[in-house]
């Protein structure tokens, strides 16, 4: 929370999501008229600082060892990578739990987990939203197969695929790509997210993402897939992507549905770079753990979420996890429903 | 998780917090030496913006209305006053819980609560850390006076006392100044913290942070506190200031204790400053909620968290709600330990 805005009238108010279990205040006070947020730090879509971009194709011996490519011959479309710099450690044994001596409460375990890079094409100037929705799906599909290759690793629990696009999300480099980290352990929000799911299923007996029909909160549809503003959206112009067919985890989903949900994501993209100047942004597949149990297949669903950098945080955010977003979901998702997207040409 | 460094051969290891109830990943890889680390957008510290400061004395008149000044006549020394963009509304009537009808689940209740603004001191260039530990006290002890007279308004389940410091941790004034959020709710991170105490609690019989007693993580102490790097930060060069005697609430400690912590938190944001090149900052009161169950006394303790802004986060951070810090608890401590300062003229 930080800058100070316009009185919009409108009173504020507090919603709770059962998908992300947290409480969001709606703070129209701080800002301005929805139209009129927009990025403050617009990424430059042609960067031309490629002349020594590893992920260039041809530049392949600059980078850490090659997982696969798509195709598998020199004139590749995508390619799945190690990271150079990777945050955990594929070649650390499986972790063993051992009680840190430090004369403090607390857990600790040697980093093992797999850490990559999907370079998702070969041009450095071509970003997701320029490419056609059958190469989205490409990358989609290679997301869904190397979640597959992990998933084999038994000590493996969770695998977070993400996005950064632009310096202030921190993405540090330009040429398109995405990541992939597989985790030895269920990360926080991941478990808040399953009790959150847990809870509305033991009170309704339904499944929370089944149950959106949300027509104020739609922005676009497709075959498979929905798209919406969600009703406690964390920040503001916050995007969910989330399959129609009830479905726990993302890699179960096969070609057609990633090519649509790849022209659904291209869709959503392009309208949040024309709205909103072009934003940095960052998406994550909110998928389930590796192993569940047969139980929590009925209420766990998984959905694409898409958050645009238009704000920072500060302390109340950070000391409390409780945010606020100065525009209210239904009116993200009515200027997101009516924006114009020329011809591409 | 953004930039790329260098190896330092290292291990990355994952370390989880009772207190704070998440995963941490630490990861060398990614670092610099811990000493390299600064700040590349140092904080001016003596901004010459103040001809139309609201909060400069004199400037009374400009700011929304006050709720009590120390001491009470116009030469004061810091005011308390309403935030004139409150996140949440004092007028509102107590907040009612009425589910949303937007065909989605949810719940939803009235904006209700008090933000507050607190000015530390009346003269425009003056930080915090430039003033006598005594007037540190005393602004702790605005904020516990302000914190009663909330807990008086039975609705209000939490107060949030924090301060933003420079523009890219929040702050929207550059005048020196702390705020205060009281919500009609217990935010996640609270519950998730009052539930991490709990379950240590439940499985050793002892206050978490009763228990540290962390040579290796220990920066500095005074009569009554610690000051120690946590065993798991969640970011580069976070200090916990924790009070040695047991206490589940801020608002229990009076003024000899007050100044006391003032003199200790003078000391961290000075080192801080120094060491890391005059960083944004943030820092945070993680007390408990107002009303607590005699049982919960026995677990819940207070401290003070400061934590300087040193890197963005991602995608992955916003997805896992776990974060990446390359730099080892124990490495920042000793950094911090260390750090000489000169004898302030």
């Amino acid at each position: 929370m930080s800058s100070q805005g316009q009185n919009t009238g409108r009173r504020p108010e507090l919603r709770h999501d059962p998908v992300t279990n947290r409480w969001v205040i709606f703070s129209p006070a701080r800002a301005k008229r929805p139209t009129d947020l927009k990025s403050k730090s617009p990424q430059n879509s042609n960067p031309n600082d490629n002349s020594s971009c590893p992920f260039c194709i041809g530049n392949e011996h600059e980078c850490a060892p090659e997982i696969f490519r798509v195709p598998s011959d020199p004139n590749w479309k995508l390619r799945v990578i190690e990271n150079l710099y990777p945050a955990l450690n594929r070649n650390l044994e499986g972790p063993c739990d051992e009680k840190q001596d430090m004369g403090v409460p607390g857990l600790a375990m040697g980093g093992f987990g797999f850490h990559d890079v999907v370079i998702e094409n070969p041009v450095h100037s071509v970003h997701l939203c320029d490419m056609e929705a059958r190469d989205i799906g490409q990358v989609l599909l290679a997301y869904k197969k190397r979640i597959q290759q992990i998933a084999t690793v038994e000590s493996i629990k969770y695998v977070q695929v993400f996005k950064n696009h632009g310096a202030s999300a921190g993405a540090s480099m330009s040429h398109s790509h995405s990541q992939i980290l597989a985790l030895p352990i269920i990360p926080s929000s991941v478990s808040a997210r399953f009790e959150g799911m847990n809870e509305y299923f033991e009170k309704t007996g339904k499944c929370s993402l089944c149950e959106v029909q949300a027509k104020e909160l739609l922005i676009d549809e497709s075959t498979h897939f929905i798209s919406i503003v969600p009703f406690a959206a964390t920040f503001p112009f916050e995007i969910w992507i989330i399959p129609r067919a009830h479905s726990s985890h993302f890699h179960e989903f096969d070609c057609e549905k990633m090519v649509d949900l790849g022209g659904l994501l291209k869709l959503m993209l392009r309208k949040m770079s024309l709205q909103l100047n072009n934003p940095p942004f960052n998406f994550m597949i909110q998928t389930s753990p590796l192993q569940v149990k047969e139980s929590e297949l009925f209420y766990s669903h998984w959905f694409l979420q898409i958050i645009p950098q238009l704000s920072g945080v500060g302390g109340f955010e950070i000391g409390t996890g409780c945010y606020i977003n100065p525009v209210f979901p239904e009116d993200a998702a009515k200027v997101m429903r009516e924006v114009n997207l020329p011809v591409e040409g």
